[in-house]
């Protein structure tokens, strides 16, 4: 799957991801970099992005790094979402590395770290378990 | 602070708050009780309100209770956040119930948990730390 | 099933609880309370209690809560556990009060609050999902 | 410090370290492998390494990693640690990997990484924030 079809994938799969603008820049073998564009309504007071909206950006590269595994076909569900802030990003684009640590029959979990764009170090970390639909 | 100033104090430091049209409902003592309409863009496939707007209310769900306890002046921010996803909620409005567990100088500590509108048993779970600016 | 019965399963089924002296002090539909008596081998630097010690301790504590609600018959292990540590406790014992939030078929998850012997505060939030064997 | 110094500085800062036979097989610049050795007391039914000990053996293994960073000297204590389980491990040793992903003024950050001795996949996954004694 071409990474054009990835982000038209994830975009009619999560509606927020296409209206946050969220842009898929690689995938495969279970790792995904993924971008958010800096927008204005995804600001908190003192010009730093919004939780929220660093969350959704995490659970959405989560995804694509699961996707990259079963060929574009996963309909499992976050199962819980754990983010850590580490330093306040500035109101610019953030990027979004996402690692499956574990892919299981009815569990996976993996991690994210989140950085603003241009920066070494990250804004925040992310674990996140991811239940097959069914089990729960 | 009424509830429709406190509702407008949120939406403008949070606008992701005002763009999910997020209602205060009630707060004080540090309790708050948050609603989100139902909204088509929040949904995920199969009809469930996706997990990135469920952690957006749970995140101003807490500041609102933070900010019961301090006359609305709050600039502390969220230095992290834990959700459990229970049930898949249905395609409603979902309401947030926060509790601050811990009011500290530095470091803040509470839960929230999400139900939707109508039902009994919560269809999330969440913790989270608030950091007092600057102490990071 | 009596509270002495209990603990004996308890202390049977994790060595270290009883290597540690935990009592059950009561449980029953999905709650159960559990005390970690003061003990030299437990403290920190500061006399206070360490944190893999109110680990264990909370992590048994639900474990009951679960039992209390399958009539002493369960076979689900720990799936993830966070704590957050609120006050330092004093070198003192520490109570556990646990509660089961969701019974799942496969899936359960609750809180366990932890406070030091005659404290009106807690010391430390915990929660934590537990999976039926077989299922990971 | 040598190896062996900072063993001794562990298990004199946490008896449990001690208690269970916990080694440092190395460590520095933000990083440290420990090993906890097999031990009866250690198992669950089933013969699996029981969670309390694996928690444990990753708390100390973030505060060597953040001893190195300090040359032995640090008074920060725990403040969060959140623990999945991936895989039950075998009745052996368990390694711990542990990462500093920030070191803060007031708080600092990491995640470990738990193995069966010979495994190659991770039992277990932590991540854990360590706050500066007097800052809570």
């Amino acid at each position: 799957m071409s990474i054009a079809a990835m982000q038209a994938r994830v975009r009619e799969g999560v509606p927020l991801a296409g209206a946050w603008g969220i842009e898929v820049l690689s995938y495969g073998e279970g790792l995904a970099t993924l971008r958010l564009p800096a927008r204005e309504d995804m600001l908190r007071p003192g010009g730093t992005v919004s939780g929220p909206a660093l969350m959704g950006l995490a659970d959405v590269a989560m995804w694509v790094a699961l996707l990259s595994l079963s060929e574009g076909r996963d309909e499992s569900l976050t199962a819980s979402l754990a983010i850590t802030f580490l330093r306040r990003p500035p109101a610019t684009a953030v990027l979004a590395e996402a690692r499956v640590i574990k892919r299981g029959r009815t569990l996976s979990y993996g991690e994210v770290t989140l950085r603003a764009e241009g920066a070494a170090e990250p804004c925040a970390h992310v674990t996140t378990s991811w239940a097959a639909t069914g089990s729960k």
